[in-house]
């Protein structure tokens, strides 16, 4: 039965990608050897490693620009911690928006290590809007941001103008549009959304932001040790790595963030114009503030939404359940999600 | 061709095990959806870590004895950082073993947080070693060691007998053998070696010893943290837990430690056999102290070692060159690799 798979994470990816991924763990590059069971320092792995990182920088348009690209273990969790630790002096001071969950997750981490100042925050009104118009302290060392929120639907738009280093979150819209990213000094995903796997995590770091905090950092989470190690401080999270170089090299070859922010946003426009005139459906985020990638709305009557749910059940629509600070649905249409998979969603969308 | 893989790590797995994920790749338990594009939460995962956890117990006897098994992210070298991080108190001490590169870089990180002894070190000797007789400060807070050395080829086979917790390293040996594991108190393991491929890092723990040290631990470095929330604090590394859960099957099917144990007597009798009897092949590790994981060795004469490269290189024979600090050959023989691969070897070291 084909299945369309809204689920926000992990969550959909190209099939073409999996058919390759499945191959590689019985024969790897003709090897006659598992892509699981070769070192990670020999010539085939060391190779994957190399282009999963080009094509970041190719893609992100930040080749030459004096970024470095890693792939480490831990999640974007793992770099709430790292973040402060490689960019706050101690007893310095950092300025957070806060836009939900995982900033707040955020946060939390980052006031072990110094002061915090959460600037702005859409907190009153259960973060179903993207806070503007605030003020950044001068003696902040660094702004940090959630370019999008998966469970609350909400996506930033447009990023603080700071002359400090600004430093995102983009978990779960890495990769899904077009942007300059150079305003951006510090870029973290966890793979499990647009990239590939579950199992590592995306840091693109400009270089002249290290190092000048004068802590002590311990080897794992101190980013100069991986970038002088070329991501192989220790054994890198091989097979997560190999298939976000696939799901990379897929985006590249259907021409890149251009192609795929097309796609991305027809796939929205089709899903949001549809809970706009039905009269049955509710978007729970500002309209201003929707996300592209993680579309949030609600059933008021019970009936129906038991009926949706039914229709939803027999046409093979997995994972479209919201989240239960939110309530209600929550559609993941990630880069690998086809069109094809929205209509079906709308199509049942039209008989409720 | 017939590959025979002597590779340290990320190492050899059943070829049953790689083909089970391999197809879980394109379809996971016949849902029409590809292991690595569900949501961890679903129930179809969540029985997956379920299962790995027990069987984890199980295959080290370790069931109802008050100890937690985690499934984490960042390798054994992270856990450098959280053994301290959960063990040791503001200004206090622990002892450690040295018995070469990672009980080092574990001391290493260690120092970060608090007092090292080291109370043993075979470094004198270039860790050919295991150190023995020494004896342990009253006022550590634990003991460290590291159960077996993939470098220099040795293997703690007494481990020391103490009253304070006792934690062990077992990345390159764990359930490879019989042993009292209830001695342990805390046991950590990289999956790469004998438990599956790299991204994910197993952590057996007696609940007891934690929550005594008064620190603030960062929520990703606190083990009572994953506990809590049964290793999905945050997204686990699915695709390696998968894999680990399977080679932990296949182990229980085999018969579990005790008919493991046997095999890999079996291989390591073989190889060192040859090593003792073949004028031309010299071990680097004391006898007593040897590996049954990693057999280091050397070929003195260079002419026939360019031959014996030749030989294997023909024969399919890969993953055998020694680490840089010990020169000549490593052939690591963990679980998976079948005692006719190190038949094969044996073969060619004849010739020679």
């Amino acid at each position: 039965m084909k299945k369309h798979n809204f689920s926000a994470g992990p969550s959909i990816l190209p099939r073409v990608v999996l058919e390759q991924a499945s191959k590689a763990i019985l024969n790897f590059n003709n090897l006659d050897l598992s892509l699981i069971e070769i070192s990670h320092r020999s010539a085939d792995f060391v190779a994957v490693m190399e282009k999963a990182q080009q094509l970041t920088l190719n893609l992100l348009g930040l080749e030459n620009k004096g970024y470095s690209v890693l792939f480490l273990q831990g999640g974007a969790s793992l770099e709430f911690l790292m973040v402060p630790y490689n960019l706050m002096k101690e007893n310095g001071k950092a300025a957070y928006i806060d836009t939900g969950v995982w900033s707040s997750k955020a946060i939390k981490e980052a006031k072990l290590l110094g002061n915090v100042e959460t600037v702005a925050s859409s907190k009153d009104k259960n973060y179903s809007y993207i806070p503007k118009n605030f003020s950044i302290p001068q003696d902040a060392e660094y702004v940090h941001c959630t370019s999008n929120n998966t469970i609350f639907g909400t996506q930033i738009k447009t990023f603080p103008k700071t002359d400090m280093p600004l430093v995102c979150d983009m978990s779960s819209d890495i990769f899904s549009r077009v942007l300059d990213f150079s305003q951006f000094d510090l870029i973290y995903a966890g793979a499990q959304k647009n990239m590939g796997p579950a199992g590592t995590t995306l840091v693109v770091v400009k270089d002249e932001i290290l190092g000048k905090t004068g802590r002590t950092i311990p080897s794992m989470l101190d980013y100069q040790v991986h970038i002088n190690s070329e991501s192989m401080y220790n054994t890198p999270s091989v097979f997560a790595v190999y298939v976000s170089m696939l799901t990379l090299q897929w985006l590249k070859d259907l021409g890149g963030l251009a192609a795929i922010e097309k796609m991305n946003n027809a796939k929205a426009k089709l899903l949001y114009d549809e809970i706009d005139t039905n009269p049955n459906f509710k978007g729970t985020a500002a309209i201003e503030d929707r996300s592209h990638m993680n579309v949030t709305f609600l059933i008021e009557d019970t009936e129906k939404a038991a009926s949706f749910d039914k229709l939803c059940k027999e046409a093979g629509i997995s994972g479209i359940k919201g989240h239960r600070s939110v309530g209600g649905y929550r559609a993941s249409i990630y880069n690998a999600m086809p069109l094809e998979s929205v209509q079906a969603l709308v199509d049942i969308m039209k008989k409720i």
